[in-house]
């Protein structure tokens, strides 16, 4: 099992731009084999913060996620609208 | 819904002593009345950075829980063990 939490800031007024494609690469990646979560959300303190958090069967079906067509085609666009550098964490769950 | 995530950076030599304080935390947490995901979870690539994931019915369940006894005695006791602040984001699910 593999947890990610990817944090991406949005210019505001690429917000409305941005939705649309955050639907598709839910939809899509809901799809891939492997996938056991992958939910966004907006930070109810910032609108700008919008916050994947997901799950993986292992490290091999979140590789294969970074090298889908809807990943390498929909995550540059999405890039295009960063108002400031995200971050991603790649975790392990404590047990 | 509310979604949470909780990012707690330990002091490297307190780390053993706050396992058994974050596992009391997960037990306890879990039996809550509406609290859907209580997972906690570690950076792959920072050992010392805890992040709890979590997912609450609505924010009366979220504010219940920062109110519990087992929240108001370890919490603050995990919080002496920090290295530097954290982050806690509240979330809405983007729909």
């Amino acid at each position: 099992m593999v947890r990610v939490i990817a944090k991406n800031y949005l210019k505001s007024e690429k917000i409305a731009e941005a939705a649309p494609l955050f639907r598709e690469m839910i939809e899509a990646t809901r799809k891939e084999n492997g996938c056991i979560e992958y939910r966004l959300h907006i930070d109810t303190k910032d609108p700008t913060c919008y916050v994947f958090v997901e799950e993986w069967a292992d490290q091999n079906a979140l590789d294969a996620h970074c090298k889908s067509a809807h990943f390498t085609r929909i995550i540059p666009q999405i890039g295009t609208f960063h108002a400031k550098p995200g971050e991603t964490l790649i975790m392990d769950e404590f047990k």
